[in-house]
This record gives structure tokens, sequence and C-alpha cells, in this order.
């Protein structure tokens, strides 16, 4: 049994603090909203008042947040991890972030004797309960074979690639192949719909084909229904689109179809769609209207 | 035992030509250049100097040709198709051309009374050759259930899509999929390449996730290993990509990742890779140097 | 005096055949809407009931019709222009098309010993009433000699640049940066909007720096306004943007903005912007609605 | 006679600092490199070791530095500005960075009693020597009065545009004018270069026609006799179109040419033009190749 830390009790980090609290650790958590944490709480798990309090409760913190300010505020913030952090404490952010600010808080926290592992995971909220996650770890080797056993809790196949920040950009490939895929098949749904054939039917046609991924095809029939219960948000993969772009930039990567699929997102964000499941990026395509425009 | 033709024997179009043969039909084949023909005459096919001989010899022909301007020549010109057509006629193209060319074509040889069906296909060498593509038929639905059992030789999954052009509309709804796809594994490549983690190492933890489709799955390890022998030439996805952003255009549907992707496709034509692979465009994207520029 | 005839009587065609008549040629005139010609027969022109009847009445025939199909049907079918030519005529088409359909009809007509030019325009409404048209011309330049004297009546910089469809390939060259520019005043419209500065506003600043061309200088206090009164329709800045990628296609040039606009173009003539000026690209982008959407 | 500060002494910082100091104000210079402040410390400028002995010697600082990086570096830094700011000091900040960078620096200046200005500039090094500026000026409008004459010295139209981070917002939207259009260009000098027109004929025709800004007809010439000396260079024009786009995607303003064009600059200066002029984008488009590839 170890003291853990969890921060960050969104949709995804729920379950996976709830998967680390079942597997017989002690589990302090925080979240901004404090009622998000009830449920974990009513589980066994503690509160703390501040990331500060969770890092002086833990030896391992796991963060999920939303994005870079996220991480960075939860982590150097007055009342953060990093004020409450004992030397040999271990930082795990899952969240998924910048590369250059992922190595960057790394860079800070080792000055004070804290050592930080990028995590960002790819699957979703039905994985993260399962514990069949695919993990990309970023960071130190030996920190990653400290924590190994608990990031085996959350997920199934779990890649050690390279220094700090190697985690988030595996993940930016990852969501740079998932966002244009998933504009691709709603640019092929346009296109078809205006040509004559309903997204039904070219999705029965299509749904078996090579070129559809596994995640294309569990999207695909939702798509088709209008069901768009987010889980992925549109907004959360838009900025995925634009740290990629940033990040290709830093690195002289040219990425042309991640660059115009961001401008598209960014659109659909724009248009009501920010909440919606990124799917949703396919009903954008078919009429360029707000949900529920008639 | 039927007497069919087949024109166009090229890389698909020879393996689905011996298919019908060895199916025990009557085939009388041409091509432009003839020495292409050679082994299926050794096989038992007759050759015929023109189309319209083609015609003239067959209840049903196969077209299996580059473009659309191949498809127009090879059916209205002096020596064509229709000049040696009897009523009656079926003509399956099963080429990848333009759905409002392949419609006129229909409509020109309808008015001599010969039926045309676009019948182009997905799959490559491997399924042309075992019988296993998957065609998308658009035409009369008689003429369809006439030859039903003659496609059926050539491809497993065969889907009646509607009036003429549909068959056509239809596949590049797929290769919209397919050519995006492929360049989104490019770019990935090379923002993992341009941060430090080798194509290789990157696909080694891509290749079992769910964002990689069973197309992009064969493509992956022969780009990582630099194999661009083609099996769908890069100048023929450039084509695609053409037709359906101006399919797109007269539709009416905004397809902006293929209009990117087209570009792409063409700087990586005219830049040495033509005749490589499709797939070549990731190599394009790591580096947008020739093939062999060092 | 000459016997001239003039085919379409558009927007632009009007005040240009206008001119011709006016500088004391005989002028026979046909537009496919008849009513569109009674101005001019008013004042003097001669009407005829065909592209056919207009080429045996001339020495010259004009062309200025709205798409490649129309100036092929126009020229080529039965009772077009080439039906009705005796040998020697000159056609000039004015019309802004594909360079490849210009450069085939030129070698139709020449095969009947009928000289093609084409002589596309730059420059709206006003300059083509005004006789200040810039022309592009493309042919053989004895026949350009021979009809200089008349360009000279309808434009005031008139450029031979080359061999048939060299004219259009100008033309769409200039276009590309006519709608492109327009493209970019629209984002950055948008641009400022989103971030607090009205465009009224930005364009007060904008307005007098070097980036601004005559062009733009001409529209932004009419987008500002709202005026989006059509004197080159956004649907045709569209088709011209599709030629250009299509064009760029066939001689292998990349134009990634080029395409990307388009696909812009596409979006707002599907949006009810079709018959507005160009310029409305920037209502477009502002917020991506249709016109009078609230 | 004023005691100023100047921070920066690159190709513009240099000549604008210059004019302050010939206005007869008491000038005090840092520049991360020595030699660059040498001739103006020759001309009567002082030299400080730091911004902080710049702040400490002045009533107003001005700064002209790469990106948001530099200014904030220079401004929070341990030897930074605010380290030797009084109460009551004006920074001037005439870098162009991002908006949201600009607004947060001066949140931090402010609780420090120190006022700044955002205000980048239009022109490039003619107009920096000249006096002859284009300034778009955020902040507080009283330190905007304050030093209203000083900005004057280096600028002819000063345009007050708002808040703290509207300048360069402001900036940015001039940009992206620029960067497009000059791409643009390049894209016209491709399609015309394959189709036959070589870029000296073409600029002929194109640079007197109303689609050609100014800016555009100062660089056109240049492009056609292959003259990149840089006025501004393609990687900082590359930066500005990032921070467009990031900045678009703060404010929801879809930006579809800007985010590819930023793609077309990357590749350029990944491949040798990154110290060139910004048009050698033009150079870039005609056969994708690094300088002087034969």
């Amino acid at each position: 049994m170890r003291s853990l830390g969890f921060i960050g009790l969104g949709r995804m980090g729920t379950p996976m603090a709830r998967r680390l609290l079942q597997a017989g650790h002690r589990l302090t958590v925080h979240n901004r909203t404090r009622s998000k944490a009830e449920a974990l709480v009513a589980e066994g798990a503690q509160w703390a008042d501040s990331p500060r309090a969770v890092a002086q409760a833990s030896e391992v913190v796991f963060m999920m947040l939303a994005d870079s300010q996220a991480s960075e505020a939860v982590l150097t913030g007055p009342e953060g991890v990093l004020a409450g952090a004992r030397e040999g404490l271990i930082v795990v952010d899952m969240s998924t972030i910048a590369p250059a600010v992922s190595r960057r808080l790394a860079e800070q926290a080792a000055r004070q004797g804290v050592t930080m592992l990028d995590a960002p995971v790819s699957g979703s909220v039905g994985p993260a309960t399962e514990g069949t996650l695919t993990i990309f770890v970023g960071g130190p080797r030996e920190a990653f074979e400290a924590v190994r056993d608990l990031l085996g809790i959350l997920g199934r196949d779990i890649h050690y690639v390279g220094e700090n920040g190697m985690g988030c950009a595996v993940k930016l490939a990852v969501n740079l192949i998932l966002g244009i895929s998933i504009q691709a098949l709603g640019e092929a749904f346009a296109l078809g719909a205006r040509a004559g054939i309903p997204p039904a039917r070219l999705w029965e046609i299509l749904s078996d084909l090579a070129v559809i991924s596994p995640s294309l095809r569990n999207k695909g029939g939702k798509i088709v229904q209008g069901d768009f219960a987010p889980s992925f948000a549109l907004r959360l993969m838009e900025k995925d689109l634009g740290l990629i772009v940033e990040f290709g930039r830093q690195v002289g990567a040219s990425t042309p179809l991640a660059a115009v699929a961001q401008q598209t997102f960014l659109a659909a964000r724009e248009h009501g769609w920010a909440e919606a499941d990124y799917s949703a990026i396919a009903a954008w395509l078919l009429d360029q209207r707000p949900p529920n425009a008639g």
C-alpha cells in the first residue's frame, strides 16, 4: 500500500482515481470543484483542500487536468503541488499538455528534488474505467520504474518513450491521427450526402472497409444517429490540434492537415459544438450550422 | 459461358481479366500497349485490335482505365466501344473517374441502346488477384442484376449504390478517407521524427492503437522500411483527390482536408514520387525531398 | 467600320458590346435570354437568333460567357459559332475559362479555318463601361494584331502573353491574388472583431497601409457597410479558384492558399452568398452565417 | 529633454534608438550582444549592463525584441526592467508579441506601479530610419498621451487602438494580410512559371494591376531578380503567422489562410530560407528547394 494523490477529478480522472483506490492504495484527492470528489471520498479517499495538501500526504501524485495552464497552476501556484512537496516526490502528469511546458515544469520540479513524468493517455472513459488505457511516458527512467506498477492499474499498454515531454509528444502524434481521421469521415459523409447518399447508407458501405479504424468504427454509427454525447469534447480536440501545430512549429515539422483540421474544429467550437463529442465535427461539416439549428 | 470483353490491362486489370477467363468465360481483351496482353492471350484470351472490336465480340465489356479522359476516349472514340456496340451491350466501367463524366458517358451510351454501369473498386493488386475487391456499383438496377455473377468473380462485397455516377461517388468518398489517413500518418511520423522519436519506434507504439485502420497497418511498416513499391501509385491518389475536390465543388460539399491533401500529394508528385506507392507521401512529409536525395 | 459579333450580354458583356457599337462598328448580338439585348438593339445593334447566325454576319466574334461549358456550347453546338463560321473568322473569347479548354476549343476551331484568341479581362463593370479593362491575350500573334484596335476600344492595358490558353492562365494568376487577398482581409476583420476592434475601426487603420491593394481599398469600405451588391459574384470567384486549383494540378504548381480559399468560398456559396459580391467572403468569415441570419 | 531607455538594438531597434537620440533625448541602451550598441554609444548614448540598469536611468523604456519570450525575460528576469523600475516608469514594448502575453506582462508591471504600452510597428528598416513607421498602441490612454511626442519621432501614423494587447492584435491583423499576400504572389508566380510564363514576364503584367499592393510592388521586382536580402526575415513572418493562428484560437476567429500560410513558411524555414527575406516564400513555392540547390 502506497500513499497516492490524485488531482483533477473530471470525466477521466474520476474512474482512474477510483482504480487506484480499489487497488488498495491510500488516496488523497483534490479537485477545483469539491463536489466532484464526493463519490470517491464516500468510497474511502481523503479530501485535501489544495494541491499542496495533496503533495504533503503523498509519495506519488497523479494529475489529470484540462490543459497546460491548469498543469502549471496546480503544480507551481502558491497552494500548488511543489509548495507541499518533499524531496523524492514523484508527480505523474497524465494531462495532455504542450511538450515544451511539460519539459519546463519538469525542470522546475527537479530544482526542488521532485521528479516528474508526463504520462498522457490514449483511450476514453471506457478504458479509463476498465484500466485498459494506453499510456505514453516521458521522464527519468528510474521514476518510471518506480511507478510502473501504479500505471499498470490504469492502463494495459504502457510505453516508455524517452525524456520529459516525449510522452506528450507521442500523445499529440496519436491525436493528430485521431482528429484528422474523424474529420476525413465527416468530409466523406458530407460529400456523400450532397451527392445523394444519406450518411446511414454510406456508413453501411464504409463501416467494414479497411480504411475505417477501430476508433472510427466506434464513432460512425453514433454520427449517423446524431448521438454526440461527449466521451472526448470537441473543444479538447481543438485544443490538442492547436498544441500539435504549435509543437510542429517548434520542432520544424509540417503538419498541414492538422493545421486545417484545427481551423475546422475551431469553427465548430465557435458555433455551439464545443461540449459535444469531437465526432460532432461530422455534423458541422454536413451543413456548418449550430446544433439544433433546424 | 458468356462472351466478355476487358479493356485496360494494367496492374489491376490484368488479374481481374484473368479471373474472368479462369471462371470459364470467353474473353476478348484490348490494351493500348499490346505487350501487356500477351500473358492473357497465352492463357486463352482473344486479342482485339481496338475497343470497337472488343465490343463487337462481347455481351459485356469491362473497362479498367486510368482516368476520365481514358474512359471517354475508349468509349466514344472513332475506334471506341460505342462504335462497335450492338444494342443491349452492357459496359461495366471499373475505372475511378469523375462521377459527372461517368453520368455523361452513360447518357451517351444509352442513346445507342448501350447500358453502362460504373463499378469502381476498393482494394489493390492482392484483392484483385484473389477476387476479394469491394465494388461500388451505379447505374440501372437491371443491368446490375445481369452482371452480378460476373462481379462476384471479381469482388466479395458488392454494393449497389444508385444511379449512374454513384458508384464513382462512393469510391471517391472511400479514397478521401484513404488519402487523408495516410497523410495523417505521415504528419505523425514527421512530428515524431523531428521531436526525436524515429519512425520505427513510433510505429511500434502506434501500430496497435485504435486510431490505426487496417489500411494504415498495412502501410506503416513499409513506410518505416522505406519500401514504396507501388500497389497504388501516388500520382493516382493525387488524381483521385483532385476528383474529390472537383466533385465537392459540384455538389456543394466542403472538403478542406481533401483540398490540402491534394496539394501535398501534388508537391510530392512533382518532386519525384509520382510512381511510388501513395504511402510515399510520408517520406515526402518527412523532409520534402525527392527520392534518393541523400 | 467592321462587322462584329458579340455573344453574352451580361453585366460585363453589355457595356463592352456597347463600346464597340459606339465606336462605329456594325454589331450583331446574341444572348441566351433575348431581353438582355433589347437596349443594345434599340441603340442600333442587330439581333441574331443563334451564335451561328452571329458568326454568319461577322468578321470578328466576341464572346463573354460564364464558364468553360458555356464557351464550349456556344462555339461547338449545333447552332454554334463554328456552325456558321466562314474561313478566316476570328473569335475572341473574353470569358474566364480553363486554359486547357481554351486551347482545345482553339484547336477545334483551327480545323475549320477559324482563329481563336482567348482574351479574358481584369476589371469589373466600371472599367468595362469606360474601356479601361486590362486584357490578357493568348493565341496566334497575327490574329491578335488583326483585332488589336478593337481590343483597344475595350481596354487600356492589353498584354499579348503567348499561345492559346495563356491569356486564361494569366487571368487565373491575377484572380488567384484577388481571391486570396480578399479572404485575407476577411480573416483580418474576423480576428479584429473577435478581439474587440469593430471592422469599421480596423478599416480606418488598415485602409492607408501599404499592405492594402487598390482592389482591397475599393472593397474594404463596402464590407464595413455590409454593401455586397455584386460587381463580381462570389460564385464566380469560387469557380475561378476551382479553375486555378485544377490548372495547378495540370501544370504541377502547388497553390495551397488557392485550394483553401476555394473551400472557404464554396462554403459561403452554399450558405446563401453565391450571388453577393465576392467580397462577401468577409461577412461569411465573420460569423459563418447566411445573409440576414440575424 | 527626457531620459529614455532602449533595449533591443537589432535591424529595427538601432535606427529607432538613433532617432530618439538625435531628437535630443538622453538615451541609455542595452542589447544582449554589446557590440551592436557601439555605434550608438559613439553617437552619445549611454551603455547599461542590464535591462535593470536601463530602467534605473530612464523615465520611459522602449523595447524592440524578437518574440514573446524575449519580452518576458527582459521585463521580468532577475536583471530585468521591472527589477530596476521606479514607480511611474512607462515601458513601451514595440516588439510584435502575442497579445495575451502583452496583456499579462502589463498586468504584472502594473502591480509594481509600472505602466506598459504595447506599440508594435508596421514598416521595415527604411521607415524605421526615416521615422515613418506606422505604430499601433494598446494600453492606458494617459500613458499613451505621455509618450505620444516620442512615438512621433519614430512613426508618422500613430493609432491608439485600445487596452493592453490591442496594439499587438492590430499588428497581427496587418501581418496576416502581408504574409498571405506575399504567398499569393508566390503561388501566382509558380502557376505562371509552370504554365510557361517566366516570373519576370508575369511581373511586367502584374505589377501595375489593382490587385498588387504597395507592399507587393516593393517585393515583386526583387523576387524576380532573386534578391532576398532580408528586410523582414522569413522566420519572423513564420513566427507572426504562428501568433496569428494562436490568437485566432483564443478569440475564436477562423483564419484558414493564415494557418496554411504558416505551414508553407514553416516548410521554407526548415529548408534553408529562415534568414532570407520573407518574400523568399515565392522562391520556395516555385520549386520547394533550398536556396542554391541548383
